[in-house]
């Protein structure tokens, strides 16, 4: 994992460690800190890391949020509570509020992650600024993952100072450049980060659209495959370390023939994932 | 918590701790470890534990289940990992004989929980007959908190030996016993147990009907209400100790009315929690 963060960094990208890609929710309290440890040991500078910390737990994600911020990462990345469903906005302000005022760190920056399709509870834009009046040193962004463009775009015309909208897949990269958005954090940009990272230094230039039609074309190719587990084939296949390719359960990993298939499919798109 | 459980006993209920209505997903792992040790401690038998033990995570599943079994806890209550939706029955498959063998107990007696509305993810029959085939000795039933009682039924015709179906609330606790399952894990059952006990043991007898009745009139109360809120705010009422009207972020206490409110119409329905 270190090495595979340091090959990130070296193509230009930041690190959103503990995400839905990186089966956040499938490792332990215990791991999640071993992890973050372990990559600071090893050298990943922790500027670039924006760990996921959220959890049903409010224990948990005070804890993980604590040792992120003394471990001096850059934001850390948070899930509402995601076991009940149908919770108020005064719960919902109620946890990441206790978080902020329990963790108690000025340099505490929190981007919200907003993901329904998978955590069936929405962060919406009455609690996103009522939370950003409240801590408007501490929240600092949001990672919409909606899939819904208009909701992404209502994001960066919320008003609030400062406030960082990263979409959930570069798809939208350069529509959300185009309306002030941040930029994206995207599970794809574990395998295609330089050319992600092009489209984000240069979504001014002329051949920007063709740029994202680059992108698309092979977000498209992993999207037809379980995505997350398509992902983790490509990067045993490419860094001829096979065991990339596992994942944990539920997940399943591909089968002999997706795996094929896909590696088909990307060789014929000139796919590459140079120097891994 | 020691005293309630105690109290619960004494009424004739066993105890589903770290359940829905216990907000066990909003505790930690080590909190309910932590939880668990103390009710041994304090004296209660563990043969009358059925601790929830599921998680997102296979390592916390594992390990809460495996310090279940060595407490002597008399089954486990298990939620599938719940972030992921859409998830195979290869993969729930995987993650619940990862359990059973790395647990590796023969006295694990694992009680499945489906409970769609809330986990969003299903334990199908046809999973549950694999699960069952493949390991006999460990998998001994299921609740099921689908709230569909052609579900149950249908649960209580799989054919499995000796497989307890419990049903997610008392109000299907007739029909039930009716169809051969073997009685109900409800959230209810923390303040109205001894009627709850009383349909149980005496189902086949002729006012058996009119319990039923008078169970459903006390749940359509809490129901009328955010139920895991308005048990505790009972809880608290007639406990005489307030702590028990708290609750954890993303769920919110029952306001001031509606706590009043709550009490008005339990009293009117004759409503008591004697020697509590």
């Amino acid at each position: 994992m270190s090495k595979h963060c340091r090959w990130l960094v070296s193509q230009g990208s930041g690190l959103a460690v503990f995400g839905t890609n990186s089966e956040a929710n499938s490792l332990s309290l215990a791991e999640k800190r071993r992890l973050l440890d372990r990559l600071c040991a090893d050298g990943i500078d922790p500027a670039q890391l924006m760990p996921g910390t959220g959890a049903c737990s409010l224990s948990d994600a005070v804890e993980l949020t604590s040792h992120a911020v003394s471990l001096g990462c850059r934001g850390v990345l948070m899930l509402p509570p995601f076991y009940y469903k149908g919770v108020s906005d005064d719960g919902l302000f109620a946890f990441f509020s206790e978080i902020v005022e329990r963790v108690a760190q000025r340099s505490l920056q929190i981007y919200l992650y907003h993901i329904p399709p998978i955590s069936q509870v929405s962060i919406n834009p009455d609690l996103i600024l009522r939370l950003a009046s409240a801590y408007p040193a501490n929240i600092a962004g949001i990672k919409d993952s909606s899939g819904d463009w208009n909701n992404t775009l209502k994001l960066n015309s919320l008003g609030i100072e400062d406030f960082r909208v990263f979409c959930g897949s570069e798809s939208f990269l350069l529509q959300n450049m185009q309306n002030g958005g941040a930029g994206c954090i995207s599970a794809t940009a574990n395998v295609n980060p330089a050319s992600i990272v092009e489209l984000f230094n240069r979504w001014k230039s002329a051949d920007a659209a063709e740029l994202q039609d680059q992108l698309n074309r092979i977000r498209n190719i992993f999207q037809a495959f379980p995505m997350i587990a398509a992902l983790k084939a490509a990067t045993a296949h490419y860094s001829g370390n096979p065991s990339w390719a596992g994942v944990r359960p539920p997940l399943v990993p591909l089968n002999a023939e997706q795996q094929a298939n896909l590696v088909t499919e990307l060789t014929a798109a000139g796919f590459q994932m140079p120097d891994i």
